[in-house]
């Protein structure tokens, strides 16, 4: 199966000179089946431009440009299932979210906090392949969050300051806003959706429940489409 | 792993009285697992309701509602690769899409064509997925077509007619318009895009070239980020 690097993206520890970089493993051969002496390149939180090749994964690295905008966005989201897990972070990454949160819920079995795809390597490794899906070089920064009261109690109102405050309620009375031009924070529920009770508590500190009309959409689904919807 | 079926799709075969339904193999188990006596059920292409469980496998069916309202855009997409194939198909069969062209491009790689996943078989199952998760009951309409030009040149415009007709592209210079009232023909390239002569190709039949911003997403993400841009 061919799998397209859009980006190819640079650690500190590729460069072997400031201008000079060396790579193996997966970005080696992802370069020499695209077959080309020139790829996109990007520093990881730091510039892109064009990495010539010049000695079998050596490359001469020529930074001219800066990545895509971030999208103005904070995800909180109920814990997937793992299978979709990987997904949903690279999914979500390469649109530009760049703070997502990964909240207990309800509806979110137990088992899924033991799953290791949800350990710091295996989120890394997602968030790489949403930036080389986009050309972007920001990490997003993922944190997990195990208990939802104190989550949403202590916390989720400072996160949400100074923005549009939403959570995805597939029977919400309002429709979700279009073409915001604000920062935005965005609750998205579990597989079979926030409890009434989880829904109060969010709208206790200022959330709106909005929904994206009467279909329940698989949890990448939803993000991307609200995503759109908003942006 | 568990998989939540939101509607028990049941079929003519099923029914083994007017209101009478006896399933089997994962509907049945997945009736078990929600563990109630009552499920959402649909018919194919009819109505929605509630099924009783009266016996171990049989419902006793109350059809008194009907599906989500079906999304008015034809899809007309680049054959993906066959990895992803199976969550674009019920991703946007999840969106309420209810006719897709699954089309040839230069950067289409010939060996898709002969993936068993763009089986008729394999694809149905995708759509019943799809309908499950939106508890929808109306069955898309897949087409393939395997040579891009006779396709665009033949078929294409009356497939389009009376509706607004975009390519999205994301090098284009206008941007994917918002809340059209009105049906749309979207067509979205392969991985890598559309070439060039393929761009202009559309645009002589009226097609117009739009953006949804630097990024490039995969597909199944680029759909439905259009998806909730458009309606």
């Amino acid at each position: 199966m061919i799998y397209r690097m859009n980006l190819v993206l640079l650690f500190p520890e590729d460069f072997i000179a400031p201008t000079r970089a060396r790579i193996t493993g997966r970005r080696l051969e992802a370069i020499a089946r695209i077959g080309s002496d020139a790829v996109r390149v990007g520093v990881m939180n730091g510039r892109c431009g064009i990495g010539k090749v010049v000695a079998p994964g050596e490359l001469e690295v020529q930074l001219d440009g800066d990545p895509p905008p971030p999208l103005p966005l904070t995800l909180v989201l109920a814990l997937p299932r793992p299978k979709v897990m990987n997904r949903v972070i690279a999914g979500a990454t390469s649109m530009g979210i760049k703070r997502i949160f990964l909240i207990n819920a309800w509806r979110v079995e137990k088992s899924y906090w033991k799953s290791p795809r949800i350990s710091d390597d295996s989120i890394r490794t997602q968030c790489i392949l949403g930036l080389e899906q986009a050309r972007d070089t920001v990490m997003p920064v993922v944190e997990l969050r195990r208990f939802f009261r104190p989550f949403v109690e202590d916390e989720l109102s400072a996160i949400a300051e100074d923005s549009l405050a939403l959570v995805a309620h597939p029977g919400a009375s309002s429709e979700c806003p279009r073409d915001v031009k604000q920062l935005v924070t965005l609750v998205v529920g579990p597989e079979g959706g926030f409890i009434a009770e989880e829904i109060a508590s969010l709208e206790r500190i200022g959330f709106r429940a909005v929904s994206f009309g009467p279909r329940i959409l698989r949890v990448e689904t939803a993000v991307a489409a609200l995503v759109g919807r908003l942006f």
